[in-house]
């Protein structure tokens, strides 16, 4: 089990230290779940009360935060921040240096300084292994692959052959990256396959989802972009251009021959079809089907995606649409009723 | 081939027979299809003519279906549940006990009696597998995680370090347990990884689909809680805590931090949003989107998932919403015709 | 790298060249990317200009295309057709044919010849693999299981007991095909498994994407019909009949017992309930869900899916909701207005 002073903890996330520095801590918690040997944190002054109330060893918390005689504190710019800074030193050490006996490594294959390769790993031939990169049990490295340094290729992970893989990209368990797009040709009887002779690139800092997928391009590439980070299950279709920074929560689906700009977000289940333009910045709520371009910035949601302030106000006026039904029928009376009096004063009046 | 006399099936499964025991069974079938060497099974006395022209061996009936001369009947309080009963008769004994020669194991594994580990599967230092439990050709069982007894971990599938999973426990092949959450904060120039902590508690006879992710907690647990069954293709995000008995059709996702109470039903494609608490017994329409909390025994549908009468009432009117906008067309005119036969009755008839 | 002259691509895809034979090609390409030693294709003659401008060694073009004195084009009857058997030529050959020592294959399985067994393979007793299939590194081929001949069955594939599969099938990295379908019964206090004992036949020239999973029936067997082509992440339940040359884009889900005709397309995330039956030809819009029969031909989207002129009507009669509840509420006051005004009237006009 890992262990630290608070002042060892202050030292590793750059806080000024309020209280006693030698208290041992041995994890991280909740506010409301630390106990006296677990570290927290106070995401904003107003949890004030909370704080004074918890048990914990020493809680992370921000400039504006009041003084408090009785806790220890540990204070810095940004209070979620500092919490992921003391969770990071409490990440146990996963890397399992050395090549196990049973992976399958081709004799050509270069590998670099402190590579790990687990048990039944397979690396086929012409692949390289950036420095520090861990290819976990059952993962496989097809031809000519090139993993960056200080990656993780998760157990059973699969890259196909070709693919290239930037700097510190985690891939977890059952990823496949690859595998042919989604091409057909009516031939004669049958949809013919169309090949899929391209490439995937993933650049640096990129981290994807157990069991997503991600194909490869009919020609050409398919591209994700620096620091993008994919949820579990997600598919990347063929030809797709993903930018920058750019958030793909759960089971979303993008079809192919899209570009997202940097920043995207969509939310789980989001579905994109093919040849759009995404803008920098777009949010997609959860669930929403993106079926046009969307400029730089829009929040949209719904199928089809449109401005999420139009969608609230669809959805209000939706849900009085029973009671509206019955207004109408009722003004048709109404209205009904009124001609019957015209009509009967038009009869009357008339000369 | 099993095969069995209609006496032994009837004995196995708790039934009266009605008819000639001595006849073998060589399996099951639907009513319609089952052959002489077959059993069938009727849900209802409704299927009485079904039954009569059915060529089957023997079939299973409830209590209130009417006797039948000619046809061997084997009789009990549930229909359906005798169905089953007689299904497992005929599942194969698909234990493999025993340890192949190409499984990984580190070498302070805790292995139970009659456990079967199948070719290339691996075992990290740590691990403990309880009596009985069988673990498929490829999985992986991380370091110090805990397998319960009788539990069959599928080919291939994944469990991460420190996962614990109770007695009688299936997964698929491909299920991925213990993935990191997905978790980021936003620092300086980047998504900056949050350490996932947390680990995943898996209850007493829990099935898991194939491909399915069950996600690490980012501090305290995941919890899918005893009974619970989920389809394959599943997301379930971190620090969501699954109650007992509850169902998630196939392709349904949740975010994470969100609480399902006892015998909630998900159907397919359900998406359920974060931090939300979900009553016992609240079910939810395939596809449904649901982004706030549910009380109890709610049965709902769309997204925003609300009460599905609603639902219904509204799909109603949306589906009569061109022709209403015909009808208040109309009324413009008819309103604009009443004003200027009223205005013209007003100016006729003023002084 | 490959590498063919113009004459020898066109004699390859039966095309009449215009031009220099003699210019050598390494490659295929957009025509906007295209380079001096690679090819590329104009689907119709409207893209003359781009033909004109472009920087191939030759251009694949369909019959009516213009003639080009200073291009060389490989003529065609169909320029697409034309594009897809040029690229076939360039195709990587990815057979590995030979067993890795370190598959585990058992002792009475027919393998035959060139056929292909990857690093860590398993093969379990019983199964029969047809000549020239490649069984790539990790997967795992059940119990019995037949696999036609030019099948490819990719990394980490999974096909359980007793599956059936045709010639020239195209399984990808991590599908599921025979586990179990998802059915339960409520037994005393306990969601009760009910055993799912049948199989699943995949016809010939079935190609499966990256992580689907297709379930075994509970009797009898879940089918793949000729030809069909599923997209990654695909779940097809228990007891499904999908027909020939069906299309199922990624994240498609059908739940169980449901026939598809021929030559059905569903596009992404589209969700088909249990026991429906949806009709040749019919087209299911992304994201659509399914939840009742569908006649031959139609075209449907929304959930529930409906033909899709009805949807987009409602779609635009629902973005002007909101203007519509402003259109009633003036009604409601201008109804007033006149009834107001011919109340005035009547009751001056009364004797």
């Amino acid at each position: 089990m890992m262990a630290y002073r608070l002042d060892q903890i202050a030292q590793g996330i750059g806080a000024v230290l309020e209280g006693d520095g030698e208290l041992l801590v041995e994890g991280m918690a909740p506010l409301e779940d630390a106990g006296p040997r677990q570290l927290a944190y106070a995401q904003s002054a107003d949890l004030r009360d909370e704080v004074v109330g918890c048990a914990a060893a020493g809680v992370i918390v921000g400039r504006d935060f009041p003084l408090l005689d009785d806790h220890n504190l540990l204070r810095v710019a940004d209070a979620k921040a500092g919490f992921v800074r003391a969770m990071e030193m409490f990440v146990p050490d996963r890397a399992q240096p050395g090549i196990h006996p049973s992976a399958v490594i081709a004799a050509d294959v270069e590998i670099g300084e402190g590579v790990g390769i687990g048990p039944c790993a397979v690396i086929e031939a012409g692949a390289r292994i950036g420095s520090g990169s861990q290819i976990r049990a059952g993962a496989y490295i097809g031809a000519g692959v090139w993993v960056g340094s200080a990656c993780d290729i998760g157990v059973n992970a699969v890259l196909l052959d070709g693919i290239r893989l930037g700097d510190c990209c985690i891939l977890h368990p059952g990823v496949v990256i690859g595998a042919d797009g989604y091409g057909f040709h009516w031939m004669d009887d049958h949809h013919h396959k169309i090949p899929q002779l391209g490439g995937v690139v993933i650049e640096d800092d990129v981290e994807i989802g157990a069991n997503s997928c991600i194909d490869r391009a009919t020609l050409g590439e398919t591209r994700i972009g620096r620091g993008s980070k994919f949820d579990n299950l997600v598919q990347v279709g063929h030809n797709n251009r993903i930018g920058q920074h750019v958030l793909l929560v759960s089971q979303v689906g993008i079809a192919g021959s899209s570009e997202l700009g940097n920043g995207v977000v969509a939310g789980g289940q989001v579905g994109i079809a093919d040849h759009l333009k995404i803008g920098d910045g777009v949010q997609i709520g959860a669930q929403g089907g993106v079926i046009g371009d969307l400029a730089a910035g829009g929040k949209v949601w719904g199928t089809p995606a449109r401005p999420i302030a139009r969608v609230l106000r669809e959805q209000a006026a939706a849900g009085r649409l029973p009671e509206v039904l019955k207004v109408i029928r009722r003004q048709e009376r109404e209205l009904q009723a009124l001609r019957d009096r015209m009509a009967a004063l038009e009869t009357r009046d008339s000369p």
